[in-house]
């Protein structure tokens, strides 16, 4: 540790999720700085270090992780770089923030989950941001308590107003589902072991070939079924929806309203444009969080184990939406460490 | 027409249904009259008709049908009693509100259909009450618009308090699934083409072997995927909601909220009950609207096809909760009539 | 009463709301048929007693009511014409139900009040027709049942798109907040002691002179206060709420949301464009009620005392909005009759 | 500044507030540390100090200033000590943040007020949190944009569960209150120019002689009219609303609804217990935005003027609470200083 007690951050990837977390820990967060901005176009790295107060520059990882004044490394790279600096950050037992996915495919997350097994202990807590949201925490916390017994269905909704060129059908399991993934095996407590996709006939904003919406089924281990409706192209706005039915009770977030207007004929209010404004407190609880965590020595939130099965249904989600059938997921046995 | 021109209506059946719509006749709606009241059990319809000015008791449907001061007939009696007096009525070529179902399974609703076919035009409406609340009309009127495009998924949540003794796995589809797949069919002005029904482990609250809730999931012709959440049990109240999600926007009934309540750390209000409070309105304005039409020598609302269709729906229905698998709805042509 | 046993009503005046209530009397209510049709103007009333079976046109209110199948009268003609009307029924001993106001000014008022008075019994049924309003129903009910404990405060905002030409300041309390104190002195069961007004910088929108919005504070006998905010050119709908304040909770009405809906980054829904949106089930539920009960030898409903005890307020809000400061409301003892 | 650039803070002050800044300052917001904690109870101060890293305990406010390693001063003292702390803070030309109200009176704000001046440049940000919540920043944005035109009155209700003993009439206005005359003059840019109290007959959940609630109304220098109910005993929960209505459109916050439960008959959520819930966020944004601009050589958010303009408005709000009548609000001019 530094002087005054805080942890000295490497920031690996300067993209926006990158940039924006290098601004949260300089100006967010307490008790953490940016000791190093790693990317591989080295003059990114310099121009973002050189505004903050004692922060080095990288282009290699594994060099940022080797300076003494690094305590912790925030993976922000693009998926295909996470697997190499989580081993060699698990290889230096170096506390992880990584951004999820964990890797981009289920054979590269279990060599990290094998790695860090073999370690022995917790390193890595990976980026599903939702757990740290107020609303979905308040939902788990709700469920936990058992007032409206075992929970029997959640309904999801997952809308983006547009998506990028280039944005694919995989990628609407792979990088929005993959929350619905994890919220469900967190709200649940229980993992998902089989995987339908229903494909409506696409709305004539998707762009080219692009099946959206699309609406998936996931089965759980302990019986419960969970629809997510994922409509990437909804035009509207960013909105993220869940209702848990409980025996004696249902909950739903993501309505809240914070501003309501009468006007022109009108009552109600503007929906989000995109995650940023509706998650970036979660954001910055997540990080928040990871700090505190790391400064007393511990390690909590998602886990590797948690990337990895992620990873696993996002590969039978895949599978489905080409089968067009039930998908069973298949998950070797939870290793005691993340039990 | 009797002097005053009011519509001298037999009643045939004086269950819940059957005298709720002699009081709606007699107090609540203009323009109609209850002329007989017809029920197997003589006792009973001489003491409702002898509470009302002019109306004579029966005991067989066809002798009420017979009389000089009956225009029309609403018939409230037992499922299995339908067919009979619809027959009877065509013959007579009477108007007639028929209850839901029209005929409690297909091959009796096709032999009405081909009863009406051969009279040449329609003479019945079908009691889906659902097409004449306030909310369900907006929300037609909205899609029919088409300001937010095609209709491409359907969102429905259909929750009971709780069942009465006796109430079957079969019922979840007949008594209550068949108005979302009535909703279904009005609101996309698609046949449903086939049938998916997904079973969570159940609500312990559910009696006996009663799998509850279900998830049903409609396919449609015009390629709309529709989830039905039934529960039937939920142990809240009465709520059923539809959320329609078009290609530029969505539209969700069912929070229609009156009064909301701040009280010991809660905002909110209640949930109806059961169905006669959220309906009440539905099932006013359907009898209105069908004797405004009748008196005006027209047969408008939900026809024989749509009663017919529905049956076919729910016999795939109770096949997909016994397969387990997705099982295909097969319709014939639609005859011109009902086009 | 005529065979059928309906009530013959003879309907006096055909603006908007006579027509209206013809209409309701014809098609929407049981239990009552358009006896007589009255206007001043004999052409519109053949015009409109010609389209119904069994209605005779009149020019003369007291032809009318002399009539041999007129049991009961509906008086919809302009204010001004009230007390007449009023006063020729009261002297055949004839039920009504008379528009608001019952006259224009308190004077004119306390003339029926005791014309009712001296014929011993209530006859007369004054058209305050928010007491049938579904959700004003049930905060009366909430209020009654004394779960929040005394009713301290009423917050009410009224508020309209827009005023026709020559609409008055005048009218604001007259037309307007004349709801407001119906609805003031009927929760809470107490009179309206004293009336302050007070004035914002008139929004650009109002036309010519009117001050618009204004803000009007009753005092009420019991110790309450309640504030009404006015604003008859707000531009964006019609809307009507009520806050109640209680001792251990509130309860608010008039934010009743059938349909909301997503769309160009908004959430939200419809606001009624006028009055007879938002009232129009209360109408006729009003209608409904008055031919019920007088079928039954019954008067309920708003009496001529509420009608002359809201002029006398009216009165004082009109000089209380001239005069900028605190006016006091002076009623005589209320008449036993109306205890 | 220290190494590492971040702000050392002196904490005057150790109470539930100055508690809870010394954790926010330590643990939530980046850019500062606690470098001294001062209270006379110098056990306390030595308690808190020794669970942080390079904090040092004081028991003389000025004792604090004077250290190296303290760049700005957080002033959570009780009122009456406020003065002095701030007049030696302006001594040492030292940023501050403090806690309001400024002073206990508007004759030691102005003293404080006229201190600031004399020092020629703004050092101080008095503690009105509400212009850091969320839903009040977009608020105020939505109004500054004009797109409704004028702002012609606010409506505002601000209910505490209970209050503590000893609560006294007066501390409604200077305690509770006195966040709506801010947010007023805030919102509106406008000063108060009367004040006039209501009160109704009080509810019997008030403690002692205690007139609660109370109705207070503002008027201002560019004519809108301001409503706020105050009820600091409604005993359901901690709830803060405020509707602006503007010529063209009205905008409401306080009823932001992150969960909403289905359950036992009834929807809605919870009622946050008391402030701290509502406003957490609001003292987090507060405290991070007045160290990020500390640490730019900036001073913004509410000013001096701002803490002794509600002085002088709360004042005359006790006198009108006594006098129950409007009184009018005298302001000199504001010095150049503070447009």
């Amino acid at each position: 540790m530094t002087q005054r007690g805080t942890l000295g951050v490497a920031v690996i990837g300067t993209g926006r999720m990158g940039a924006d977390h290098v601004r949260r820990l300089d100006e967010v967060v307490g008790g953490a700085h940016v000791a190093a901005v790693v990317d591989i176009d080295g003059d990114r790295a310099e121009a973002i270090a050189g505004r903050l107060d004692g922060a080095t520059a990288y282009t290699d990882p594994a060099a940022a992780m080797a300076a003494a004044d690094v305590d912790a490394v925030l993976i922000a790279s693009p998926g295909p770089a996470h697997e190499a600096a989580l081993l060699e950050a698990l290889d230096r037992d170096l506390p992880v923030l990584c951004e999820k996915p964990l890797t981009p495919d289920a054979a590269s997350a279990l060599r990290v989950l094998e790695a860090e097994t073999r370690l022995g202990h917790r390193r890595v807590q990976v980026g599903f941001m939702r757990r740290y949201d107020a609303e979905y925490m308040r939902l788990k916390s709700l469920l936990d308590a058992g007032d409206f017994g075992r929970t029997l269905m959640l309904h999801c909704r997952h809308r983006n107003t547009s998506t990028p060129p280039g944005f694919t059908e995989q990628m609407m399991i792979n990088d929005s589902v993959v929350h619905e993934i994890d919220a469900t095996r967190w709200l649940l407590d229980q993992e998902i072991t089989a995987v339908t996709v229903l494909k409506p006939t696409p709305s004539s904003a998707a762009p080219g070939a692009l099946s959206d919406p699309q609406f998936v089924l996931f089965e759980t281990s302990g019986g419960a079924v969970v629809d997510v409706e994922i409509f990437v192209n909804c035009g509207f706005g960013y909105q993220v929806r869940c209702e848990a039915v409980g025996e004696r009770g249902t909950a739903l977030i993501g309505d809240a309203h914070g501003l309501t207007v009468n006007a022109a004929g009108r009552w109600g209010g503007e929906i989000a444009p995109d995650f940023r404004q509706r998650f970036e407190d979660a954001y910055d609880r997540e990080v928040r969080h990871w700090v505190d965590a790391t400064r007393r020595g511990l390690v909590e939130g998602p886990s590797v184990w948690d990337g990895y099965a992620a990873a696993v249904v996002c590969e039978a989600g895949v599978r489905a939406q080409t089968a067009g059938t039930r998908v069973a997921v298949e998950l070797p046995e939870r290793p005691v460490m993340y039990r």
